[in-house]
């Protein structure tokens, strides 16, 4: 039981050396939960890889933990990101632990500030710039190929290589690969580097491949339309991307494995948001559920046979967004008398 | 890795029969994080227990999970508490996940909707009380003694039995028990768990017996002042109580421990809050932090012997308080102006 994070645990499929420092938060190691009550509804086996469990709340963690740990190695005194949410959040926490400065670039007045928090608490040092996204994260290429400072945006190679390891975690976990793997698909690294690492652990250990099912969020749909979203729309916002990184690397994933990358839409991620914390008692981030809400969708198509062993990738935790919890919950308490025999009568009522 | 929960891997030191449901949400098995950093800085060897990483975000999760295990077993089809936060949230996760009802009371207009919407998100039905929390809780105690309906607020017996899995680990996690363990008390039925757990592991593999160092906020010291506070108040709601209901366990857990129940001021929990995020990467919830604040205080005074290993237990994660988060972060950022060379002067002097 005594975890001591990826870099120690799985040092041996990753660009570990003798010279890489030992950093860790005890990242990694999440719950794969059996979900018993969904799995009966749907006449699947239903387990849910419940990412929110990781030090920052997401599963960013598995790949910042190494961006971070080489940045170290390599004598980087500070990283830098262009990111509103939980990437930063991620990379200030390691950066903090490895005793690095963090830099944030986030657009002007494009960003509330409740969503930087986390990464200010960690001590990163927000700037602003004059543009939009896509303008902050060019200013912070530049300035990272000038300064000697390290960037942790997922065009660093290191990140991948970090959340490869939540495959093996599944295979490790479950004994193999299950039948279909199915999760959120924004900037599309994530299901790039499941990939990697299902094809990678299947050659170490004849785990098998499973076939990888992607979800985006219809207003950001931009590999299932095959064109750039201009402006991505979605409640998801953790995947609210018009125009995914590894774009080609997903469609690569879907394409090898026999899956698929769908859609779903905001009103089935927040269905499905809602069904999981009820019925199993997880709460998982918004854009988490458009895995178990693309698995609900593709039930319903037949794309998903019964019988079938499903994992679903829950990339973050619930807490991370009270904004829609908050809106999603009803929450009118009922007004019980301050009378004991009164209140007993309307609460009796419940069970009659 | 495969972490089946705590009635599973704790079973022979538990109240588990052959009837009692395999209950988890992969509860337990948290890091014990070594803070390097801080142990340098302080002179001594610091780790922190992070519960926050518990399926709920707290360490209620393990009391929590044999309290509504037992309530399942006896036949029970619904549970209830008077709470307000991590207890409500706790106790409706376990309830979804074992399929019964969970009531949730609470004083009528005092407390805010936002630290009740996870426990609405696992599908806790709200009701409100004319009066205050003591009068919640006693009409709670009244329904659950004529309604078929367990009670799991604290004084229900089989909580402490969860908790006391922390300490446990603790000792499977170090080897043996630190010499010194710190923690949060509120409404101390946590340090009382800790205390029954050292002693029953000890007994059981002779793995020595910690100092218990517990601490109060300040404005709610009812332990420390010997009296009972009849407004309690402090920034770390979570142990906002003050008439605990453990108060004879926990006087005894640091009598016969030889160590003590102390207390600290708001600013100085706010300042380690603030110190273990930007030094350690690790984000606990404010009240959790009482316990690096009074490790801090008793180091000034010479309490706490350089040298000594301190294990300290963060009760939450700091993702349960977003306000205290946004107000506590100086979160105005920096404008950088969208022209590479000058930007490049503001970030570059950063680093002269």
């Amino acid at each position: 039981m005594n975890w001591q994070g990826l870099l120690h645990h799985y040092r041996e499929h990753l660009p570990v050396t003798d010279a890489t420092p030992a950093l860790t938060l005890h990242e990694g190691n999440t719950p794969l939960i059996y979900c018993g009550r969904l799995s009966e509804e749907l006449g699947i086996k239903l387990y849910v890889k419940n990412e929110g469990a990781n030090p920052t709340g997401s599963f960013k963690d598995r790949g910042m933990v190494m961006a971070v740990a080489k940045a170290k190695e390599e004598g980087s005194t500070a990283i830098m990101c262009a990111s509103t949410g939980n990437t930063s959040a991620s990379a200030a926490a390691y950066a903090a632990r490895a005793n690095l400065k963090c830099f944030v670039v986030i657009p002007e007045g494009k960003v509330a500030v409740g969503k930087l928090a986390q990464a200010v608490m960690y001590g990163a040092e927000i700037y602003s710039i004059e543009g939009n996204f896509d303008e902050a994260l060019q200013m912070v290429r530049s300035v990272c190929s000038q300064l000697p400072i390290t960037l942790v945006n997922s065009v660093n190679p290191y990140r991948l290589e970090g959340q490869k390891t939540a495959a093996f975690e599944i295979c490790d976990q479950l004994g193999k690969a299950p039948d279909i793997l199915a999760l959120p698909v924004g900037n599309a690294g994530n299901i790039s580097a499941y990939w990697k690492g299902f094809k990678e652990y299947h050659e170490h250990a004849q785990t098998g491949l499973p076939q990888m099912r992607g979800f985006e969020a219809e207003g950001s749909a931009a590999i299932v339309r095959n064109q750039v979203i201009e402006k991505p729309e979605t409640i998801a916002t953790a995947i609210r991307i018009g125009n995914p990184a590894s774009w080609h690397l997903a469609v690569e994933a879907a394409e090898q494995s026999l899956g698929k990358i769908d859609e779903v839409t905001d009103n089935e991620i927040l269905q499905a948001y809602k069904r999981l914390a009820k019925t199993e008692g997880i709460f998982a981030e918004p854009a988490s559920c458009a895995s178990l809400a693309g698995i609900l969708k593709q039930l319903s198509t037949g794309e998903i046979p019964k019988g079938s062993t499903v994992a679903a990738v829950l990339t973050g935790n619930g807490l991370k967004d009270p904004d829609t919890a908050i809106n999603s919950a009803l929450m009118k308490p009922v007004l019980l008398p301050n009378n004991k025999a009164e209140a007993m009568e309307i609460l009796g009522g419940v069970f009659s």
